[in-house]
């Protein structure tokens, strides 16, 4: 899944990577940035006990904070300087258990826009050189001017 | 938003109680029952800062999560002994900011199923006696025999 | 479910009947507005074999239809003059087989906005004076100034 | 985007293809079977005004009609014999106004299932030898025994 979107902020990266660092939540699950390009954000995070459910598996909501993120911040790689972003909504289909040493989410922006901008994540859990596609979220996100509460 | 369906296992209770102290990401977000009647589940938590995003409101990650186990169990209250259930897909729109000191998920069964059951989940921000709707949820989740993974 | 909304233009009700009958894809459905209210609108139509599936039940398409226009027009009622409404997105889930007589669509406005507006639609078959939820919807609404395309 | 799934009824296609024939929904839009391959699905249709909102653009009902038919017959490209697909859910992003002579609905599996099948669909207008992505579907569906309404 490829984006093909020019950057409008070209201080994105930096734009990006200091808004992630101020992500109480990214930091809680562990999670860091592994990518980041015009209209494409990786997010990756190891499997930790504490945000498992009753299995043992990790919970979707886990699995959804990163996705969440990821596509946020992909949206944000695509928007005018002195703006923030925000999801609007998002609709996550859980495809396998979740019991995997390591997760990356890889969102991409199917549209851009000036108002609204559309992103999908997938999320794989990696283990032993292979991965398996473990949920896939459907993302819209809003640009507002930075500040607005 | 009532629930009119019957508990299909007389201890249904005990044992959304008993899963629920099982989820450590429940614990991990210091969520509790407060609410667990038949087709019907509800869930609190407080405002922490370890679960904001760069703004300072609450992620909207930890809202899914709460939602998400809230929506699960108030199908686990219908369901036949000796099964287990998971979250196949939910969709979440995100209403308000989410700043309140605490915060209230309330899932109901809306179609309640052998194999699938669909859930609504409303997440109030509670504030000096006033609440306001922060989120809504709605969702897919299967019943299976306990034990498969 | 109720909306306490107050309407923003006091021509609203003109203006959703108007913009309705401007509607070929409601009229090609049969449908017809049998409820606008601030806030709220319900649109109802009769079951039709030109409009079903393999298996003689209502196409999921046209179930959607319904709700689609039903929750774009509860967000027009609280619209400001000269602005117009477009759908962002919507998930629909499908709770019982689509085979009634006729269905009535419930749209109701669950949080307004200038810019989105989130609305929550339920379908119901109605056959013999009773009535089933066949389907329910939640839906992200955009309203911009009329004659952008 | 490409499906890597068996199918699992030699007679795939012929089922597909004998199914959609017997949809009245599909011969009303005027809707015909591109592409049918094990976990592939394209329907493609041309723009109609009985089908459009007050605009003139396409109905997003109707772009979500073909949607939901292209990502079921995809899912029952990989069932199993003497068995029939319905539609649990689904979610679609409209993601530009509809206005194009012709469109295709290409549905791909994400994740194949005895009971539930979780598939992507991209809508496509076409014009002049271009194509725009017009809106994107995600679904989920259930496998059951044919003949069980």
């Amino acid at each position: 899944m490829n984006s093909n979107f020019p950057a409008r902020n070209p201080d994105f990266e930096a734009v990006v990577r200091e808004s992630f660092a101020r992500q109480p939540m990214m930091s809680t699950l562990g999670a860091e940035l592994v990518r980041v390009a015009p209209g494409a954000v990786d997010v990756a995070f190891a499997h930790a006990a504490a945000f498992t459910q009753q299995n043992g598996f990790l919970h979707a909501g886990a699995l959804t904070s990163i996705a969440d993120s990821a596509c946020g911040y992909a949206a944000f790689t695509l928007a005018v300087p002195d703006t923030d972003v925000l999801a609007v909504e998002f609709k996550i289909n859980l495809l396998a258990p979740a019991r995997a040493p390591r997760y990356v989410a890889e969102a991409r922006v199917l549209r851009p826009g000036r108002t609204l901008t559309v992103c999908r994540a997938d999320v794989f859990g990696e283990e032993g050189g292979g991965r398996t596609l473990v949920a896939t979220m459907l993302s819209t996100i809003i640009t507002r001017k930075a500040g607005i509460a």
